[in-house]
This record gives structure tokens, sequence and C-alpha cells, in this order.
């Protein structure tokens, strides 16, 4: 399995993905080419040095993705934060340690550019998933809240 | 009041108001002129259009901060997310609508701006916080989870 930067041709794979999830089915349009709200934002991330949308490859298949935003910040002494959105791992994948892998090679990235923190909020009904991120060390002692607009 | 971008020289107001704080009080560094941590960080977020840090001034006094993110992303079809960190108000100005109003400010900001969410973590121990949040409209939905580096 290799990591590595997303392309522009990732993006019906991580599309499907992202919409091949409980919460995903109902917010994401897997329609293929892909809807241009998708191509416009993946340019925007794509020129931003501080976005990375990387995807996990295995035999010529997309089976994982992660965004990496690395953000700068006053707080904690002028402290960088890593933080992790858009996680998944193909269904057909799904208990074989590729999502493992992408969180260890995702903190390590966040190391290198000399981030303090890795942050990620994960939706309360998720409780799989906070399992998996505890088990990476992570601990949940925000609240995570957000404001539709 | 107006609330305006930060410039360099607001920034010994920034951390003493980050650092009076019950949690920030161990992690800042009020010394003046700034630790050069902060002011590096602040060279980045001046450098970055998709960061905000915002001062709130009052009879020529900084009396509360907020730094704005905004995020592309490809989950919820494309959808930018505002993110909001390093929130404070001088201890001298709390209970004094400065918060709401920076923060009625900051969601009009990200919404002129395309986003289709507005998000942040807070510590569990700041019950007045989440109270504060969820007056405005967020909803805790989601675990705020980070692991130290």
């Amino acid at each position: 399995m290799i990591i590595r930067k997303a392309t522009a041709a990732d993006l019906p794979a991580i599309i499907a993905m992202l919409a091949d999830d409980e919460l995903g089915r109902k917010r994401e349009d897997a329609s293929n080419p892909p809807n241009p709200a998708y191509v416009a934002a993946f340019a925007a991330m794509d020129a931003d040095p501080n976005q990375f949308m990387a995807v996990a490859e295995a035999g010529g298949d997309i089976v994982g993705c992660l965004q990496l935003t690395y953000i700068p910040g006053l707080s904690r002494k002028g402290m960088w934060r890593g933080q992790i959105e858009s996680v998944r791992v193909a269904s057909s994948q799904r208990g074989s340690g590729v999502g493992h892998k992408l969180f260890e090679w995702a903190i390590e990235e966040c190391r290198k550019r000399g981030c303090g923190l890795v942050q990620l909020t994960t939706d309360k009904s998720r409780t799989e998933a906070k399992r998996f991120y505890e088990n990476l060390g992570f601990v949940a002692e925000h609240e995570g809240m957000k404001l539709s607009l």
C-alpha cells in the first residue's frame, strides 16, 4: 500500500468512498463525472500549501483517503496544528489495517511539519471511530461544535 | 466596538488575553516583547489568505480576539468550513456582549466566504463556553479529539 497526494483523476474514487458511509450517503453526490462543486473544492485544496488530500492505493485501487490541514495559530505559544477531515477506508478493506496505516502516516507528516497537536472531530454516533482514534492516542477532552449555515 | 484584522502591533495584547485564562495560564508565555514563536506564527497566519486573526477594539483597547480559518474540503459536496480558534474576551469585558458580537461577525464572515458550516472545539471543562456556543446555534454532535505530539 502506498500513500500519496491525490490528483484530480482520483476524485471519482474518493467521492465514491465519501458516499459509501452511513452519514455520507445523505450528504454526497456520487455521480460520475463528479459534480463541479467537488472539482472546485479539489482545485482550492490542491493550490493551498497547507492542504494535503491523501489517498492510499493498493493493487491499483484507491482504498482510503484523508485530508490534512496545517493550521498556524497563536495559542499554545504559536503552535501549529494538524487537522484531519474526510477520513474513509473503502468498505471492502475495513478491518484490514488501512485506516491505522493512514493515520500513522498522517501523524508522522504532522510531526515533520512541526505541529504540536493533531486534531479531528468525529460524529458522536460513530462509536467505533471514537475507539479507533482513542487506540491511536487521541483524547476526547473537547466538544466538537458545529453550526450549519 | 470595531472588529478588524490583527496587526503585529496587537500581538502583546492578544497574547495577554490568551494567557489570562484558566487553561491558557499554563500554556502561554505572556512576556513582552513577545516570544519569537508567536511572532513567527503570526507571520504565517498573516501571509495565508485562508487565515484571519481578528481583534475587537473599544476605546483604543483590544477587548477580544478570535482566529478564523477557511478550510476547503471534498466532504459534503465540496463544502468549505469556517473554523474558529483562540477565542478570548478581555477579563474586564466578560459578560458585556463582546463575545457575542465577535461571533455574530465571524459567522457572517464565514457566510460571505461561502462556508456551509462553522466549527470549533471547546474543552469539556469550559461548561459556560459550551452554553455560550449553544445559544449561538452550535450543536455538540461531535467529539473533539486531540493528540499531543
